[in-house]
């Protein structure tokens, strides 16, 4: 039996991302899209891609109708998430992809974001969706917080090696470049074709990104004490898709044991033979997750890369991954499409 | 009950497309890969993004056991599918991607590819695979002819005007734009990313493109007569997609209901509203093409731009929308997924 | 003797250029810079890439002192000219790059940029700035107006031929292919990279660019008659150039020959061997144009492509070429710099 | 009065670089250019974008006539380089852009190039090219090597740090970014747009990259030991340029400091403000380096990026501006030109 969906912020990259993935959906079926500037238009002259299927038109938040709605996805602006959210009638399902609800302290909030919490509530109810690690509290939630894209590709990246003792907790550097879908459709001089190709430029410098939140939660937790990264993102000149280069001081060859029992049987996260290093190309487009693990020349360092879609996997496709889950179909079900290649 | 699919070939972009495809499709399941230089790798060295798949390592074509195999995708070399596919067992289907047996007599394939054609009966044998104009013939065949990419782009945007007499056959002019994915994974100078990046270029200039015998050929049947249109593609800083623009003389309103007519029930050509334009980006990784009309300030004045995604439904889609026929499924199983965009 | 130079509208990408030339040229100083909206803000700030040079800071345009000032290069936006223009005082020549003085009549200006004319008196007095064409009356110009640069690219594939009457003149298609940085620095959706890179799209179809009203007064005034050319422009993925390909009915030897004849002498205009092609990035910021001609399968079809980067010989390289003519320096001071390739 | 000048292997991309340069360099004259497979040809059909300039046709090494060179720049392959260098006659000047000299000891190339030098006493000679810190002995040198690209943009980022002892000298990591140009006009399966567009990939991980040589060898004669540092390049979808990223352990407004100290009289090194980040399209086609300095939430952590064109400062302009210093001619002669942008 087929699952209503609502989408609250279709016209997004990542509204337009989970309506690509649910084209090819075994079980979900879109009954309402929700876009406040682009309220009364059809999907398809926002998004002419998808113009081939049947969606239902735009509409304001205030005129959905949540009788019928199984799961919402919440693919709205940072902020608005938080007010719009705690109205959602209790029989609905949510999975937000905002960064409202990742931290689990209002303080932390506060702290990353400038403001405080405007539902504190809702933040405490919040499962953190990174679904390989939450999986158990993600099938029995009725509200899941999505992770940041890069929170996600550099806790795919360290989790396990943080969980097995295998690095240094001290000295970890992660070098991380992003394609510009991340930063939304937004009209920003930076994100221009004519400002950004044939280039790349560090940016948010000195531990100022607001994901580093995210490290410090998770990566704490999972050490049972205080862990501060260094983490520098780098804008490139592609569209879409993360990777992130770990120069970490460990054992190569017990890091990459670790990953392999940690991800053998995990259907996203494909951990490459030892030594061999991944393209951001190569997981295009899918929910996959490549990480590649070298040595160094330098004894006792160890380089960990690890690629993931922005979109797919670091957002729309762990979405999904999730609201299956949720909902009681297979995790895989409708996010097995191999990459696009080239 | 799944059907047992080879692909010959599987090394090149038209045959990890072909993979790509079938890793969504409900009733396909592929035994056997081939590629000569690369015989006895697994799939995964060759295109990492296929990681994640359980295939079936490269072989040798000479190895192939036949016995099982319900359909052939033919993704190999011009040249090399004429020495190869006669030697096909008669219980396996064929769909050839490559240029050998598109044209239909031995003198017009001469006449483009400079020698003699190798399998002339074979060549009798084969329907032409441009599915929405085939249809009927590709059910009952055993032996399908993919059309070229180009050809296929250039068929769409004019196939239904010339049918119907909506415009002067002697006077159309065709401006093609095409990534670079259309050549293969070819170590040629133009094709690095350093010589096209930033740029685009004309080339087979002056109407000494291939897919010309296929214009000339397809046409001329539908018109009676002998029609020469003039071609001139031009290389894109692009890896997917062709964009067609055609300027022509007709009635633009009248030009646009035509294609409305012929178009209003396939599932895979979009026409757009009147004096609205595509954009490559519409169809990426797709199995659409996307057609917009517009009218000019010279009156009788039309142009007609279509796009589609080369590797999809200009080669590999295409070809699994063919086999979908020849094997009884639904037309579109596994070619629905929406496009990727951004 | 060095000329004082002052920059109008500074921080834009015509501006920058402007600054990029003069930085090797041999006898322009600049010595103001305005920018309304980063006035006070030293022009590193605004343009990093320049930081290496001595600059005066942005300014207002009303502090601007013309005192001492030799020549005005004035790059503001379309319809801020014609408010500007008029107050400067008569000892300053002015170069303008905007679209207000291009069109010699208030009607047509009226016609194509939708409201009445500003500053008739001056529109009369400026001189059409398409140097090879204008060469005489520019040198002893106080005020050129330089040509749109899809319109300069146009002139140089046509006005040879239009002249010496070597093409069918009612026929004339023109495909053009643009990088974005014509479209300046500004903030609108489709120039996001998001949503251009790997795409391709025509824009300002039916014949409605602005550009045509250059087209048809020039083209017009050369044939003796009304001549209404066919356009269509398409947005690539990709900064700088403009590639247009131009589909016409005549002799293409003779066409080739008559370029010969036309720009034999000309430095800056390369006409390459008949049958050659020219690439966009062959001339990639460089105050080159390239023109390639070939003949087609077709009796009596020749198609002429020509190239140039919009921001040097189609703006900004080409008002230096009017400035040094207005200042009595040699024509090619400052500009002979080969084209950046790769 | 004007210097003869030889190009050996002109038609590289690091030959055309210099080509390109020299177009507007007041005292230099190509009088000779060589490419071996290429003998015969006008360089105008290997790279068209020369078209406009006055050259002498591609010859062969051995028909090079000596007579009246006053200095060769040696573009060629590495281990080509050792083989031709020796015997170039004593009067003639040689700045070496290959690999093969910039090593001082035998050992040392052994184990980076994999076979022993075939000109060690040449080797003795080679003054090594970064010209910022051996400006005295290029001054007098007849023979100089060429730094590699992305050793000279580590050099510029940590020579000076290194020096005053501002950095934990056990502790460097160094991300790189390169564009693809920096590997040649060369037929590699890795540099094909279809490839690499809309990717990034890391390469010679763990410390095996042939330019760790020169940080050896040029870091440890600084800090008086034996200095390893960390050193992961990464392939960037764009033509042109290097941007490397250093985590390092130190204060960072010192670093800040000693940067501005060391480059404050520098014309090619751009220090920029406190905090500030460079991005590689900065310095695009230009002689100039830009550096960034930032601090870092953790306590004693510092990073530094630093950009360079590959092609221009990290290469053939590099090379130029040691030719200056051996001729006797301004440092910056025809180097001076601003960056392009966008």
């Amino acid at each position: 039996m087929p699952h209503n969906i609502a989408i609250l912020g279709a016209s997004g990259y990542t509204g337009a991302e989970l309506v690509r993935l649910i084209s090819i959906h075994p079980s979900f079926r879109i009954v309402a899209l929700t876009g406040d500037r682009k309220a009364g238009q059809p999907m398809a002259s926002v998004y002419p891609h998808l113009r081939h299927m049947d969606l239902p038109d735009l509409i304001k938040i205030e005129d959905l109708d949540y009788a019928g709605v199984d799961l919402v996805f919440c693919a709205l602006p940072h902020a608005t998430s938080q007010a719009v959210i705690p109205s959602i009638p209790q029989h609905v399902k949510i999975v937000d992809l905002s960064a409202d609800f990742r931290l689990r302290n209002g303080a932390d909030y506060e702290k990353w974001y400038g403001k405080p919490h405007a539902a504190l509530e809702m933040q405490k109810e919040a499962v953190y969706g990174l679904t390989e690690f939450y999986r158990d509290e993600i099938k029995g939630a009725r509200f899941v917080a999505g992770t940041g894209c890069n929170a996600a590709t550099g806790q795919f990246a360290l989790r396990p090696l943080i969980a097995a003792g295998m690095i240094d907790l001290d000295d970890i550097v992660m070098d991380l470049k992003a394609a510009v879908s991340g930063a939304g459709r937004s009209l920003k001089e930076h994100l221009l074709l004519a400002e950004l190709d044939e280039s790349v430029k560090p940016y948010s410098v000195g531990g100022t990104h607001r994901h580093l939140g995210e490290f410090d939660q998770e990566f704490s937790k999972i050490a049972g004490r205080d862990i501060r990264v260094q983490f520098t993102p780098h804008l490139l000149p592609a569209t879409r898709g993360i990777l992130l280069s770990c120069y970490l001081k460990g054992d190569a060859q017990a890091v990459h044991d670790t990953f392999a029992r940690a991800y053998g049987d995990e259907p996203f996260i494909q951990v490459l033979p030892f030594g061999e290093m991944p393209a951001m190309k190569d997981v295009r487009a899918s929910n996959f997750c490549h990480i590649g693990v070298a040595g160094d020349r330098i004894p006792g360092r160890v380089t960990v890369v690890a690629t993931l879609d922005n979109l797919t996997k670091g957002s729309s496709g762990q979405a999904i991954q999730n609201a299956n889950l949720m909902l009681g179909e297979a995790e895989t079900a409708g996010l097995m499409a191999a990459p696009v290649y080239p």
